[in-house]
């Protein structure tokens, strides 16, 4: 077999035998690492540029090995390049057509290099990539929050604790909190995108190289900061792949919330809001069925990366310096992520785009549950004097007089209300109604319209500034 | 777009438009559960014949159906089928196709049945086949194994604990352990199958239907003891693929001790094992290496279930009845498991198969480390009438003078012994070497060969009553 | 410091010097590990008897030994015992202790085992004796579900699927639901028991002993089936504890669900239920709520179990054989699911046993959102003769219609409804209802009231028989 | 009952009965917030002088109050303090203090705050301050590391792959692998703390409050950089806890490669160093045993960390908005990770100051398995002008001559060489022993003696930068 003789050549003269299938199919990455293609040929070019700029390869070899390398791009770009098993990864398969392509030249690519330090920088490359993919993603789902909440800063809608009826917000300010959330998350992706900003290229096997390489120089080729310290590490190290996972998956579990309360707030008891027809599917057998389908999926989907997560954390648990082939595991997970995540966004981003908002179901809602009782006791404090825990509890006594009556707060009468506490006076029920008790909520970060506009204002001018930075 | 109106279509008249790019991509399922085909096919079939025993399906249409189903089933298995995203999923694929093999009497077929239940009975039928495989590579292991443990029931190694030298052992009683590991395995995942066989096809929506259907007689013609018994519960129960998943994590935790011991003992070291070179790697930068790259991907993979489990439970978790669309990511999580452990389970096989044992590496290393003192403490128990707690003592005394003399235990004079205690005698000799030692523990499930092999014959019987059992 | 001295007395006479603090704080278990203070003694009883019976051990010793562990046990239920960690863990305090109490006959009672199989044989004790309980939870809860049921066979409500009303179905059918989940999960946990128990004790360190013991014995003085087979798996197993988790993690997803469910029908919006006050609470803010927290702890509990099960399945990845130091980490992580899920089944009976039901609101939810449009379709198919596919279509129309007219199915005119189709005739109404609906559910498994009192009837009789069983 | 009474009371009028005991086990959370009462006593200070300084709570109370919160304080730090479950939480235990203290006054501290911004607050600072007790401790551990490291900058080892000898190196250039690590590490950690820098005091329930309340100001009194800016995220952001169990799950991995290095360097058969008596431990049956435990635990005990991150995670997963009770699952999760992380950087720590490194076993490995092979084919590339993969090729003859001859690549003959290439020459040997290829690598972050103690100086550098920063 070809394959077996091509890749026993690339193992070196000491094997008798070749991998069995099991061993292929076990030991070959190419049917996931060919995504690093683009990846894997710039660092090739980076390399063989630095080779050249130091007099270890010949002007004549690096053009030949930069044409080929160019030309092993194009292939693969147009669907011309025929990927093989029994040459296991994406590097051995680009070098071996290089090898075609340009003959012996393409046999002193691998100078003072080895397919540790290329893996790590190729996967590196590619998790910066995707890195800065999804803050650019989650920079558009603030955007569009940022719209819809300065539509609805004055929505009255209720605010739930225990998703029971707490105290009247706006629309707007419930928006608001999921963009400081996805602000943390963006936060948090350029953080670990800062961090992994290093070129492990020329560490080497492990140890860093006895040639006269200069790594400074294929860092800045490659767009990194700097390289990385020590040699070991570079081979060894996966902690931008976790990191990148981590904050997937408290970015995930964000976007779990949102869907979830899109899915309750769907129901025909909620009434609250409409997915889209675009973001909605019918059911098989109930004609009548409009199902939130891609919240619900949002919802599940955060699981997935909380499993990637554990998988490369499993994998790495207790491996000795410096690479294994353990870490050949990293990949799988980590794109399986990103593209989740990458999905989960753009959902979202659909669906609270175009959602129908039911204002009236929301603001009777908001109204119910005697949602001002906190207003009645926070009134007996400024305006009655008493103790808050004693407001609390005459509040406590005015909401189950109102139950008794199947009332409202605010539609007791000014008797009952004295009957309640003697201290009660007729301005009681300038705080009674929804709108004044959300108005009143002028507190920084709180519910009053004119605070939500300005935590808009805020957001509106450091995304700004992001963009600009990064 | 025609894919957008047949999708409309099945979602029957209420849509004004169709899902766009995102929602196709989260919502479509098609990607991942063609590899459902057989399994819906053989459902449908099932289900088209109990709709005309129970007169609910015409001759004609059965026929029709029946035959159109056959031909769709040839069609894929050909790969002469197209698969369409718009039209979602597998069973809609495949409905369609027949509809424009069949025409009218295809829209018989979902009678008395729904998606809900339809795709519990294809995933159950698939996840089932699969453990039955499982089932059987354990089997084969195990099998290996214990013909790998037979060969060395009387091959020497030093028992570990710690990984430090404990006591003297042999290589077949170390498999041995491996073999009760498996024996679990193997047990779990068949009670896995037994509490999973029953049928949840007829549950239709959720509620079950006003058709006189028979579920008994569908779910014989699916293999299944009989069907399940609530009809809320049949969509909405992946407790199967959950606790496949478990079994699996539990497996391939095994999997991974053997593969980190197999690491070890390939290092130049303890160079106990050798791999076969079917089984190992070279390095594309240093000439010299053979890795036992199999073994480090063993390892490894089981990361992937951990994380597969946890993606499954993540996503199960507080999930309202009956069924919800996030029950659509649990195959890719169960796929990708089952893909996994088959993969370690013959990458193990094969690597054990072949793997060179150094039957004088591991005999020297038995004897190392002073391995035998605690045969030392046990004899002055048995023959001097010491309290064991006091002969640990005196044993720790003998094995300091033997580290400062730079000997073993049994090249100590007598009368350095008796230096340590007087009441040894030149008998103690007889318990101080490592064969000895191994031969004295004949302790039921101990580390004798005669022991060995009495535990070797119990599971080749176990297994033959297994094998014709299942 | 005597602690040290002790200490070291216990390691034998090899160490200079004791641990340090961060050593104690890190090695020593007798903070969590004088749990099993019962199963230790007991061990150490059988072990003791053992000795005896094999001669091993003298009369007089025995009877001291076996005196003075009587005495230790009385002394730790009575809160007398002073616990060292200088003494590391329960083995050693508890034969520290017996050596003050009865002197040198206590040294004789480690002979022929160690604290490897001793802890494996406590651990599994533990195990077994929780994993029985939990079923003993089990079933309660199922016996408490099923009054619940029957109570409610006829109580109409919405089925949901995608927390859309979908079908009418019944609380006690949806009650039903929970009863095959938890039925299959004590069917999982008595798996479980059945697969440990098996009793280790007399494995010794790793490979057994060269004592004439007899392993049956202690294993049936223990209560456990047989003694295990292989001493090397014996020190090293910890699969009982890992199957346990699984199959409690399954459970708690369950319970989970059952949480979320009672969570939204406790909103105003869905008024579904209430709570007892016994298992609700107040706002230390807003005095007018009552919150289901009791419900919301059950649906977050689940988190612990499955960091139980992700803890476990990571200590023990990649272990080599046979006892590692690493398998300390099991106790605290089964400790603790074990309490989460008692608390968790506690709270659940509770919530459930008294939990009221809002008849009216459920009756008005199972009528809204046009869940009887599958009727419609149904009928259309039974009496009119169309393919499903097509009675679907027209259906659909039927819901477009009344959702029009503001008005439910069954509000619709005939003369409406033949304006959607023709075939339609008078006869329609009777399925149009909720209660017609529900009531023709009477496939196997389905909604109707009939057939979910043969559900209970089964699951009556499951019971009994399990409960004599076990 | 008294207990139940207070309680109600606490709830305010509308209970009818009090919770019953499962109750009052699943919602108390007073077992484990008890943690933070110095943090609930700092942030109530804060509270009260900010709502006197506004003029919400006059002098008098205002001095009472704080009178009384500090005797609390003292109460709690003297162990005089007496907890109950009854009255819940933290908060709670201490207000009802206060009140026996000092009467009505204390009902006027709960103005204008919430449980759910107090508790947000307490457990924002906690974290925040274990987090900087974390990074305190990674220092120490990179400090020590450094220390090691230059002590044997030119101690020879093996640099491994695959755990294969692969090329020398130093074994101070191997801890420079892990000072990279942890230095990762710490920057991770602070990011963390950077981003939950702020108060969430003064959300109040989860909307604001209509008092005239100044954020700022309890901002800076508790150390915050600023508030936070929305009211809703303030009391459902678990972010900060998530984000520090993730940065410790990841610290924690790299202390379990450590640890493995540890116990695999720690065995007879590598025998490179040796843990001191003090992180040892002996066995009760094996008196010639010594052990690695602490590096065991270590090992395993990030298990846990991952458990917790799953815990949290899975806790977190689609709870809508603002508080609910799930969220009291927080505490304990982040409790033992972060009671973990610290003993596994205490016992690291330990472990690595006073551990024996065995010079001469290190040296004589990084000498056997040919590990200057890829220094005789980089010399074939540079001096030969071959191509690297042919030098590869004619390496591997070279490797396979020497295993023949059962000799180092040093030990080859001039004529051995060249019947292997002509092109070698007697300058080969120059290359060939071990301290000529580590002195070669002087790349970047190489194993050059002289780039270690670079990477050493830059680390001490940077290191006295960030401890003046923090």
């Amino acid at each position: 077999m070809t394959g077996t003789k091509q890749s026993n050549q690339m193992w070196g003269g000491r094997f008798a035998s070749g991998p069995d299938a099991v061993m292929e199919e076990i030991n070959a990455s190419i049917d996931f690492d060919r995504k690093l293609y683009a990846q894997d040929i710039a660092g090739s070019r980076a390399h063989a540029a630095m080779l050249h700029k130091q007099k270890i390869l010949s002007a004549a070899d690096y053009q030949a090995i930069d044409n080929g390398l160019l030309t092993v791009l194009r292939e693969i770009e147009d669907g011309q390049f025929t990927f093989s098993r029994a040459l296991e990864d994406i590097h051995m398969n680009i070098e071996a057509r290089l090898a075609e392509l340009i003959g012996a030249p393409a046999g002193r690519l691998h100078t003072a290099r080895s397919r540790n330090d290329q893996v790590a920088v190729d996967f590196r490359l590619w998790v910066k990539q995707t890195a800065l993919e999804t803050a650019g993603q989650i920079r558009t789902l603030i955007t569009q929050l940022l719209k819809r909440a300065e539509e609805h800063a004055d929505t009255l809608m209720p605010g739930f604790t225990h998703l029971q009826t707490a105290q009247p917000v706006t629309f707007g300010h419930h928006l608001m909190a999921y963009v400081e959330m996805f602000g943390r998350d963006l936060s948090r992706i350029q953080d670990t995108i800062a961090r992994m900003d290093e070129s492990p290229l020329g560490a080497a096997a492990l140890a860093g190289t006895g040639f006269d390489t200069d790594r400074f120089m294929t860092a800045q080729a490659l767009g990194f900061r700097e390289p990385t310290r020590n040699s070991i590490d570079s081979v060894s190290d996966r902690d931008f792949a976790l990191e990148f996972l981590s904050a997937a998956a408290i970015c995930a579990m964000h976007l779990s919330r949102m869907a979830e309360e899109i899915v309750i707030w769907s129901t025909p008891q909620f009434g609250f809001v409409q997915l889209s027809d675009a973001f909605s599917t019918g059911s098989s057998i109930m004609p009548q069925k409009k199902n939130p389908d891609a919240a619900e999926l949002v919802r599940a989907k955060g699981g997935r990366i909380n499993g990637a997560l554990i998988t490369l954390l499993t994998v790495m648990k207790g491996l000795p310096l410096s690479y294994s082939k353990d870490m050949q595991e990293d990949k799988e997970a980590v794109f399986d992520a990103s593209a989740t995540l990458e999905l989960m966004l753009a959902a979202m981003s659909g669906m609270t785009g175009d959602m129908h908002i039911n204002k009236a179901a929301m603001k009777a809602a908001a109204g119910s549950g005697y949602s001002t009782a906190t207003d009645l006791a926070d009134w007996l404090v400024r305006e009655g004097g008493l103790p808050f825990r004693e407001a609390h509890h005459i509040t406590g006594r005015a909401v189950a007089l109102a139950e008794k009556k199947r009332c409202s707060l605010s539609d007791l009468t000014l008797k009952d209300l004295q009957a309640v506490h003697p201290a009660i006076t007729e301005d009681v029920f300038d705080v009674l109604t929804v709108e004044k008790s959300v108005a009143s909520r002028k507190s920084y970060g709180g519910a009053a319209p004119q605070e939500v506009r300005r935590q808009i204002d805020f957001w509106k001018k450091r995304l700004a500034k992001n963009r600009n930075a990064a």
